[in-house]
């Protein structure tokens, strides 16, 4: 069977059968799992069928499980807790979220020099661990400062705004795209995103996703944001040197094509592995392997990894 | 003189000099301005020099005024008491303005049907344009009609919904994005704006304009709106219609190359006319010249048409 497995195309993606031996085959391949979660582990509120089964079973046979997400709203800490709810054990260090993965980029990477600040259009999951990693910010789900109708008056270069980030922030206002816009308007000034997904998949419905709190400043000001959420690679490269990951030992796990399945496409891990319970559908599956951007394989949810 | 005006070539922008002579032979081309307003007649709430009296000569000769704008935050009649204020004398039919030109485009040529209705996304000068043509809206600057954070259990079709319209809105939130992008899954579903300017200058400052209230909704659903403002040749085509305007004796009269000069370049009316007033200066008018894209003309400011 081991060889029928190393045949798997990119170009085709294949459905998994439930037989023991081809699931065993497809696992044993890999000594990492990264995971995506909402629509892959939950739906919402709702925990999907023998996950915590499956993720238990992984464990037992030795395999490192990373979960990575966009959700840039929850620290990590916050977002261990929903699994925790979840009844789903984790660790805070097997979760990697956007907003951490902007962080570390912003205090590790770029090197945000001393005395400068961060402009944050977003909620706490970033406000959170930019302190933590000890960056400087203002904005986020503080008050304004002045009465909003008032903001022409505030808006202006400051030489103390080192970069505006922008994640999920269900209180955006005029007000903030306008104060952002205008630290943007100095081309020294960086601009980062969480992650620029264009919708959040929640209860069945399909919200703004974080990239609907960056397009606005897109168009104000003709410039793309850097994003450190999947598919960027800037996240991948944090997950390698975090975790020493052997990418070839390493599937990606996700319901998304455009982002999770991308993301380990692009990364050029052994295995991509898509769900049918989140976003992308089994034609959209099907199609995007006729243009090589296909999972490796597929199955209905991912307690079907059981057997 | 008659004839060096005549060669007046669009791919070679050229500054008219103060000569009376031939300033006069350049107005007596047209039977029609149509002016932008910010930018133009004023800057925020500072009136520009001269322009009562440039306005007043213009008048004096026999040409027909047209107050052409994208500020779809008020409607023609509180748009003209603007002018009020600033001391120049306009009819209300004088004004042209894109919430407007949104409200005839519906009720005329889109023809909403009987039963059907239009979520805003938007200030009053929509809702006001969009009942005095007898259609039926929602949203807009009324209060959310549930709490802000149940905006999930909102998102959803409705058979009543025959229109998305964004303006201006500086009261944009979460809630109405999600909302609106809900409507918009429905491919049936028409997509309006009032006009898509990425920024709204004032008092010297580039705030975020109407198209960062649109921007969010085309990210989320992959759909553009259908526009009604400058350059949107549906608002030529209304102006037009109107008027009875010829364009072979209308110039355009503005201070934003990809906005007005754009709009009189694309319905080919005989003259275009950029002032440095605004948001467009020299350089940018020079270089839009080399790609056939520049006025005809240019001037400081409006009031040196007096001489």
């Amino acid at each position: 069977m081991g060889s029928e497995v190393n045949t798997i195309s990119r170009a085709a993606p294949r459905k998994l059968t439930g037989k023991k031996q081809e699931i065993d085959a497809f696992i044993d391949q890999f000594d990492y799992f990264l995971f995506d979660c909402d629509g892959v582990l939950w739906q919402g509120n709702v925990l999907l069928p023998k996950v915590v089964e499956t993720l238990e079973m992984l464990r037992n046979r030795g395999k490192k499980l990373v979960f990575v997400t966009n959700n840039s709203s929850k620290s990590r800490e916050a977002y261990s807790k929903k699994f925790a709810q979840f009844g789903i054990p984790v660790q805070v260090d097997e979760v990697f979220g956007s907003s951490y993965s902007t962080a570390i980029a912003i205090s590790r990477v770029y090197k945000i020099p001393p005395g400068k600040r961060v402009f944050v259009i977003g909620e706490e999951g970033i406000e959170h661990e930019l302190a933590a990693e000890g960056i400087s910010y203002f904005g986020g789900s503080a008050p304004l400062p002045f009465p909003e109708d008032d903001v022409a008056e505030h808006v202006g270069p400051d030489p103390s705004v080192w970069a505006v980030v922008t994640g999920l922030d269900r209180k955006i206002s005029y007000a903030k795209f306008a104060i952002a816009g205008g630290y943007l308007q100095d081309p020294n000034v960086h601009f980062f995103a969480t992650n620029i997904d264009s919708t959040f998949p929640t209860h069945g419905k399909l919200l703004p996703g974080a990239g609907t709190c960056a397009a606005p400043l897109t168009l104000m000001t003709g410039r793309t944001p850097i994003a450190f959420g999947k598919p960027s690679q800037a996240m991948m490269d944090s997950i390698e040197q975090k975790y020493s990951l052997d990418k070839s030992k390493a599937c990606m796990v996700g319901d998304r094509l455009n982002t999770d399945i991308q993301f380990g496409l692009k990364a050029g891990l052994k295995g991509t592995l898509a769900v049918l319970t989140g976003v992308s559908k089994e034609e959209d599956i099907l199609k995007a392997g006729e243009i090589g951007e296909g999972p490796d394989v597929y199955l209905d949810c991912l307690g079907d990894l059981l057997g």
